[in-house]
């Protein structure tokens, strides 16, 4: 099997050579822009993983695989419209650096150009492969409201949350690692399960994340730590802690969460005290160990060679246990 | 055959069938609010019409007409919030009736939508409709970013319009044509004839479009007479008179055009007193006579029986002598 790396610097390499016409320039520029602005590219390179493991042709797999990162692509070039976000990956976003206007019409044309290279696949699974990709896309969509209505929504419930990251972040990798499959020849019951796999530790993945935000280790993780906590972001633990906290505590709470001025650390050390005393770091840890668990129980179902079992384990452990 | 009239009857009636999911309620709400908004659904009554023609099932043909309808409200949708445009079919557009990001986000759903619906097609002509939808889809959005462009562009060629046209309004009037014409089983030359019958005719349709602009009969047109001039749209007419028109006339054409205040009728009555002068309104009847012959020239090619083909000839010629 080829190492998950070797698989993310063959995708890096095919969205380098992926050339768009010169003319309408404001149309296609940004295309070009917002691919060379990198990226993990995980998403695609589990597309070619998953083909990989079932002893699939990776070369025939790369056009879907680009379908897949172009049309994230897409979703991060309207989603940074309406989040109104000036910056992505340290570069100034497209529809500041364009305008609006030029970022939501080459942000359509990015989804089309996703259905063009989508349809790179053998007749025989056209339709399955564009099927998968439909839902995929559409659940993303879904996602990506359910995410802005909660932002101004008081009640949103646990179970509304897991759906919420399962559209918006889960599916995407159930589909890329599905639509691999299936080019690798798996037969439907293995390349559901596979599926099954992704849309699971996908969405252990994004708990995780949660988590880290607030006890990350601030050397390690990426991001600013309580960068969740400062915007009022409804991740699982602040839900969990609104259901949790009672009297008192549920007051400073709500305090922390109305205030238009505050200092952020202080904000960050405040709820996290809160969070620590309500015990949510814990439930969140059993959420994502329960989600986690539903992936390798898929995964064990799955009829492949123990050794690209083993695979699967290993990249979903690596994926897991980022260090605090 | 079955009369145009019926198909549009019964594309209203297949559109007011279409349901969407309720949840999440901002998502799709939108897009059964634009399509309940009516238009006289002639894409995919074309598209039906093309099936008929040749013989075709045209019930079979119901689903990717629709794919046509719904793709068409998509750009609808994006268009008017690019354009800032506060009503569509009298009603308040998606963007102010809810907001900018709804319509955003609704209109990416739609797009995904008319490809499901487009996929409702055999397995033998699956790839290559969906080919032509791409292409189809492409085009618009080329079309519709060199229009922007040449909102703030002084130089734009005769050329470069008729480009530009083709791209926004043309190419789905081919491709709808096209679509119909495989479903009906046509072979490949015919549904390339019909397909440059379409386009052709499309071409000559939105020249007429900017003719009766300023010399339609302000009784039977239907819009503003003279709004292309008000809000200095680059117009065949507009384009052919920069070209043509020199020294005092030049100037006064160009104050008009830069004029920050000035009173509508006037504008009016002084353009087209230039353009009279110019002589465009017969440079541009001629351009749309030469389109119109060539779509005329694609139809005799056409192996269709002698009736068919005066049907699609009576279309044509109804579509082009609109009332003046």
């Amino acid at each position: 099997m080829r190492k998950l790396e070797d698989l993310q610097s063959l995708i890096a390499n095919s969205v380098a050579e992926l050339k768009y016409p010169a003319y309408p320039a404001e149309l296609y520029e940004p295309i070009s822009y917002i691919l060379a602005l990198g990226g993990k590219r995980m998403r695609p390179a589990l597309l070619l993983m998953a083909c990989d493991l079932f002893g699939g042709d990776v070369e025939s797999a790369i056009p879907p695989a680009l379908a897949i990162e172009v049309f994230h692509n897409f979703t991060l070039m309207h989603d940074d419209i309406m989040d109104n976000a000036p910056i992505r990956r340290g570069k100034v976003t497209v529809h500041e650096k364009w305008n609006q206007n030029v970022a939501i019409l080459s942000g359509d044309v990015m989804l089309i150009e996703g259905y063009k290279l989508m349809m790179q696949v053998r007749n025989d699974i056209l339709r399955q492969v564009l099927d998968i990709f439909n839902n995929t896309a559409v659940g993303v969509c879904e996602g990506q409201q359910l995410d802005m209505t909660f932002e101004t929504s008081d009640n949103i419930s646990i179970d509304e949350y897991i759906n919420m990251i399962r559209l918006k972040t889960a599916v995407v990798l159930g589909g890329a690692l599905k639509i691999g499959a299936l080019i690798g020849n798996a037969d439907q019951q293995d390349a559901d399960l596979l599926c099954e796999f992704g849309e699971q530790l996908g969405i252990a993945f994004q708990l995780q994340d949660d988590i880290l935000d607030v006890y990350g280790n601030p050397l390690v993780f990426g991001k600013q730590v309580g960068g969740d906590i400062i915007s009022n972001k409804k991740t699982y633990l602040l839900i969990k802690a609104l259901e949790l906290v009672k009297g008192a505590q549920a007051e400073e709470l709500t305090q922390w969460l109305t205030a238009k001025r505050f200092d952020n650390a202080q904000k960050v050390t405040a709820v996290t005290a809160i969070y620590n005393q309500a015990n949510v770091r814990q439930y969140a840890e059993e959420a994502m160990q329960a989600y986690a668990e539903k992936a390798f129980e898929a995964l064990e179902k799955i009829n492949l060679p123990e050794e690209n079992k083993q695979y699967l384990r290993d990249f979903a452990d690596g994926l897991l246990v980022r260090e605090y």
